[in-house]
């Protein structure tokens, strides 16, 4: 591990801010941002925009122009060695003159995964790795986790009550959480690259499941997904509005109606249900990096013992709805204190009146 | 309203941090100190440390001696009037030639309630109220509970399960929350006048309630009652070990066992149950201030169908427990989103891995 500078620190901090303001737009790409310093002063700076466009690092070398000779150019990810969109930066980088590249991560994207590195030392350059890995680790979380594990990074979003619970027992789910836990959701739905849901969801309370931002921010809309095994929301309600596509995943052997005109997928069926692996495999082969339940206790449920979510958000309102209300997840079948799910806090914050909670399920531990 | 100035401001924040020393030892007295300045300079400062002793004015005078002489004196409750176990303290700034007297609040206590600030005002003093007047309120909200409403303030603590679980349903609570959350119950044992639970409790898990500090922190040992309608758990168990006083309530017509030994007290009935209200009218008798309830879902369900709880402490670990498991709070059967219990949060905080969360139950609030 190399002794990175308190500077070193500074600048990649400053690249993983500007690789963050791609976190709407970049995707399938990773998000990516790129500083190039003599010294402590700044002489170019950039990041990755949106697919097709340049990576941060063609940016930033355009800005720092002839400052780059000698340089040292920061990237929040490994710089590509192969000529996608854009020619690779690593060739670029050592057009310029950089004298040394410190990446905070490699990248397992098995066209650059060291070869970007390998370029660079071997036109001379000084190469260290691994400073602020954490933080770009989580940046990029659906990224990685589409590329290493070929499933998309799993959120499941839930709105609930301090007594854990999520509808009345005759479905209302209303004014649960207030109107700043629901803008605030707009940005954890804009990152998304799809928005799921279930047909039972839909059938009952009608989402539009779109983005809907109150200023001029950009995004690319994400992809609507519906798990409809029998295709029997036929296509209609407000999941088929707004200005975002709209994806059914059915049974092999659903029948659509004839008026059926919206995008479908077959899945294959486990135990009579969609498979869920499944589902995400399928949604990770269309560049799928970030996926969004939002749905009820019975899928948000099936996920969870599934194995497949990497992470919760919870907006819990100040709020008590009492035992007969819904459970947060149906079928979560837990008889001794020992099969509890434990889940790692990463942040809780308070939007509004709301308390947001961010967590991961954590693998079970045994007590003493 | 006076327009205070920010040296005022300064110098109640101060007796207020004063007056807060107190907390586990001033009961049944309210916590209350005072600042005795010479324009933004201290010249004497105490608080009320306990029942009998000298009066936070005392302290502060004694500290200021000829100091005292045309100085502010900063309490942040009215100054007694009365002679309890110690003279009347408006009495004692009169004496020591204090020009102004800066009160958070007025004490509504019937022997004082302005009496004092009319003793003061009597001899030539200028006598200003309000200063920091909410922060006043929450310090002694138990004493002022039980002066204003003949009741003591009354809090239920609950360690829960992010999807609101107390226990499995086998009954097992154990290993929910952590340590820090354990350590920082007691902190809340400590402020309150009585640790109230039920005769259930006592059974399925043997409780001592009992404050248990790491350190040499002083406190008055808070008394631990014991809702037992028909005296079935015979005074035993770990809730009568321990430094601490219990008091058995329970039904008028209960027999007690031959060997019945603790202190006891009956309660009439209110449909079948100990009558709540009268539960806690005669604690407020006995001079409690705050009542800690710590209990199942059945007596929590009870105290707040009742209408009787003043704050709820949350301890939610970050674990979930299926819907199997047993509810916040018994009985609590809302069938309509409109008969929600609206809570208001006072405070959250993390304490080790869980999170603390303050609450206060709000009047309900219909929906446009």
């Amino acid at each position: 591990m190399t002794d990175f500078t308190a500077n070193d620190h500074a600048m990649m901090a400053r690249a993983l801010r500007l690789a963050e303001r791609g976190i709407y737009t970049t995707r399938p790409n990773p998000m990516v941002g790129c500083v190039i310093a003599q010294g402590d002063e700044v002489v170019g700076e950039g990041w990755h925009q949106r697919q097709g466009g340049p990576h941060a690092e063609v940016f930033a070398l355009e800005q720092a122009g002839d400052r780059a000779k000698g340089a040292t150019a920061y990237v929040t990810l490994e710089p590509c060695a192969h000529t996608g969109s854009t020619g690779p930066c690593a060739d670029a980088l050592v057009a310029a003159g950089v004298a040394r590249v410190v990446a905070a991560m490699r990248d397992p994207f098995p066209e650059v995964d060291g070869k970007g590195f390998d370029r660079l030392r071997a036109a001379g350059i000084a190469v260290e790795s691994g400073l602020m890995e954490a933080q770009a680790e989580a940046l990029n979380r659906g990224f990685l986790s589409r590329v290493r594990r070929g499933r998309p990074w799993l959120r499941i979003k839930l709105g609930c009550s301090l007594d854990g619970r999520t509808a009345m027992a005759n479905g209302d789910s209303k004014w649960i959480t207030g109107e700043a836990a629901r803008a605030d959701v707009m940005r954890w739905r804009a990152r998304s690259g799809a928005i799921l849901t279930g047909s039972g969801t839909v059938l009952a309370d009608d989402p539009q499941l779109t983005v809907r931002f109150h200023d001029d921010t950009e995004f690319a809309p994400p992809l609507r997904v519906v798990l409809d095994t029998g295709l029997a929301t036929i296509a209609r309600g407000k999941v088929r509005e707004g200005d975002a596509p709209t994806l059914y995943l059915h049974a092999p052997d659903a029948k659509p109606p004839r008026e059926f005109a919206a995008e479908r997928a077959p899945v294959a069926l486990r135990d009579g249900e969609l498979d869920l692996e499944a589902v995400l495999a399928l949604l990770a082969a269309r560049g799928i990096n970030e996926v969004q339940v939002e749905t009820g206790a019975t899928l948000a449920g099936a996920f969870l013992r599934a194995g497949l979510v990497d992470e919760l958000l919870f907006y819990m309102a100040p709020v008590l709805l009492g035992e007969r209300a819904r459970p947060l997840f149906d079928g979560l079948r837990i008889e001794q204190m020992a099969q509890r799910m434990q889940l790692r806090t990463v942040e809780t914050r308070r939007v509004g009146d709301d308390l947001r909670l961010l967590l991961q399920p954590q693998p079970a531990v045994a007590d003493a």
